[in-house]
């Protein structure tokens, strides 16, 4: 729509999950115009192939025994390159709106008055469940879904409202939620959400990689531990998920505790 | 990946919110191959006109005045099309897999051995937002988001648990909410979600006819009235709306209301 300006323009573009065509149209075409793509951690392999070869990257992300580059570096990077004239996609995972920190980059951009677009993508928790055979609603099982973020900073733990959360109506998906797995897990129960409330755990979500673990919510903590999970995984709690097995299209691997979740769901 | 298997498939396609650079490069692609299309009333136009013209339209969504095709009807027309070899891109407005009702559609289906796929989209909740300038997230805001649909049988109420959805450190987004938004504003004040909380309609979102209302809870009701709010529209309630005066960088059109929104935020 805006071809005529021609000045510089940060692009805040959702990555999507994974999978490269879960990007959206839009963020497809932005990537082969793009003169800088700055991006994150969680962003696949897959994606990062389709980045044009001439295409500047710059990685922006924490590495193991490294730290990151910190926000507000992030912030005037962005600036800068903007006033060097450059058109730029700053990529993120998932939804740039969705505990993407994505409205802190834009705000910073307004305030210096850079030109800036938001581009949704997918968030992890539609994707992740879609091709996990969790529909994130259906009717008689959860009128309502809830979003949140399991990290927090070291040495602190999650201050949230536990008895909102421990809705049997709800679907409650938890992004980043595996450091803070054991006091979600302990906290949803002592709010009185059933022990038994179905649960899922998918790592890799879209990818190839994919692994999908169903259990219920008392057993959360002794599956990731004894899968070895790791870092991209959502959780995924409420009636849903026991949904899971019939609607199981894409081609991913279960864990081997799926058999047992079979039994216990049909025995119960 | 699945090239090799030709039999027919039905694919439950998310169309996203309404702008056709929304649709996932696999949704898109999808598009161009099915032989049929099945879709609803809140596909937008924009959307309709990238089908191909040798592509069979099936519309099934309700007109003014006219009943819709009943969801047995619907399923029953997507057995017999892949029985026939068809491929079929089921089209469902947003996520199919958000208040889309796709989960009941994929059950159907696999209880008749019909070969599928699901392709989340852009929920309305995400992209209105992003589009109007509103992060579901952000620091100190809101650390958790909930959707909820609003709408209900004809002569029912929502039965929602409001205690738990009247909380301030949560962005609510509300699907299909203009017909109950009085009960909405009603209750959610009732169970202790201060009057004054920012809150937005953003009435088709993400589209050239976007218009996107700012306003406070205890007024959502006047505004919807006083501007003849119509369908599709999102509602969007929670500290982060006050963030879109500051971040709006789509050309959309503010009701007349925004001016007040600005005094009565410069005031609090």
């Amino acid at each position: 729509m805006d071809n005529t300006n021609k000045s510089a323009c940060v692009y805040l573009v959702g990555a999507g999950p994974g999978d490269p065509e879960l990007l959206t149209v839009k963020a497809h075409r932005l990537l082969q115009e793009a003169d800088v793509v700055v991006y994150d951690r969680l962003i696949s392999p897959e994606i990062i192939e389709i980045i044009p070869a001439g295409t500047t990257r710059i990685y922006v992300g924490k590495q193991t025994g490294h730290h990151h580059m910190p926000q507000n570096a992030i912030n005037e990077l962005l600036v800068s390159l903007a006033r060097k004239g450059r058109q730029v996609v700053r990529l993120k995972g998932g939804d740039p709106f969705v505990f993407g920190r994505g409205s802190e980059e834009a705000q910073y951009l307004v305030r210096h008055s850079i030109r800036y677009e938001i581009i949704p993508g997918i968030t992890a928790a539609s994707a992740c469940s879609a091709y996990a055979g969790i529909p994130l609603s259906h009717r008689g099982l959860a009128n309502s879904v809830r979003f949140v973020a399991g990290h927090c900073k070291a040495d602190e733990t999650l201050d949230l409202n536990w008895q909102g959360f421990a809705d049997q109506d709800t679907t409650l998906a938890v992004y980043m939620g595996l450091a803070t797995l054991p006091q979600l897990q302990r906290e949803l129960i002592a709010a009185g959400l059933p022990a038994s409330t179905p649960a899922a755990i998918i790592e890799d979500g879209t990818t190839p990689r994919q692994r999908r673990h169903l259990t219920t919510l008392d057993r959360l903590v002794s599956i990731a531990d004894d899968n070895a999970i790791k870092s991209p995984a959502l959780i995924v709690i409420g009636r849903v998920v026991a949904l899971a097995l019939e609607l199981d299209w894409f081609a991913g691997t279960d864990s081997e505790w799926a058999d047992e979740y079979v039994s216990q769901t049909a025995k119960g």
